[in-house]
């Protein structure tokens, strides 16, 4: 899957920007595809969910913002309320069962997975559960190869924080990435 | 000036994305306006100059790219070589003395600082120099309140930074603002 419209929401700590920028240039300096990241702010921010847009793409991208995304991504409840029916029908819903409980009935495949849960049991930083939310889109998607990710985690992050991120990126992975019914 | 639109450009370590995000939200929660912040990578991001768009807005916005930007800041010379003609007619093109030379004419305004030097005369700490970029276009532009970027700042960096970002903030608004001929 080379083209992919993706929203990734939660609340402001929880790095869902950052995993938004980094998954744009990762795509755009590793795997020779376009991308547009975004965040729109309207009267909505102020209630406290945070929303940031990737659109990546094998040619030039004309639209900003991933009206009905394929993926969507929601780490709080009040993202996920606040999102969910947005959700492009047969696209992808991933929720972090520590932070979210599935309420309503969407057409998409819904995929409830403890993110947060083993990003403390195996790392004990919660600063990298942004990364191991973006091994998780990239594991289920494979929009682009987590090697590219990685890269573009080199390029912006310190030496002594590279491996708790390819950690949380790997464990992420392997989550996205485990056979479900 | 509540209707601004800006690029600000830079090399990839410089902030200039992080500046951008941190204006969006200070516009958006402490002065009850609208923002939308984008990145758009294609080709051309490969050659080295970050681009970011920022754009402020009293009423709801349905443009994300500042095409034509009111406000254009350019922080390394590639990214002024690439990007000072897209500048309004009549707008507003900020450059660091150290960084860019000028060499072409627009049809704007153009003001060259000695920001970085600035940082590092007063403050010693290249990593804010963004955030004093931020506040000579606050102290230029009145787009919004620079209490209002020191109040997004402190949502978002731990109180040990607060201090040189304040100050990098106030140098930036001092240098905005100074009178010229």
């Amino acid at each position: 899957m080379n083209r992919c419209r993706m929203v990734f929401s939660g609340s402001g700590g929880q790095g869902v920007i950052t995993a938004a920028i980094i998954l744009a240039e990762a795509a755009v300096l590793y795997e020779d595809l376009m991308a547009v990241q975004s965040q729109s702010y309207g009267p909505e921010a102020r209630g406290g969910a945070t929303r940031t847009d990737v659109i990546i793409w094998d040619s030039e991208i004309h639209f900003p913002k991933a009206n009905e995304p394929n993926v969507l991504v929601c780490l709080t409840q009040e993202a996920y309320n606040k999102f969910y029916a947005i959700i492009r029908p047969g696209g992808l819903l991933i929720t972090d069962i520590r932070y979210v409980k599935i309420e309503r009935k969407v057409d998409a495949r819904q995929i409830e997975l403890p993110m947060y849960q083993k990003v403390m049991e195996k790392i004990g930083k919660p600063i990298v559960f942004n990364i191991c939310m973006l091994g998780v889109v990239v594991g289920l998607t494979q929009v682009i190869k987590s090697e590219s990710i990685l890269k573009a985690l080199k390029d912006r992050i310190p030496p002594s924080f590279l491996e708790i991120n390819t950690q949380a990126l790997e464990l992420g992975v392997a989550m996205g990435q485990e056979p479900r019914l």
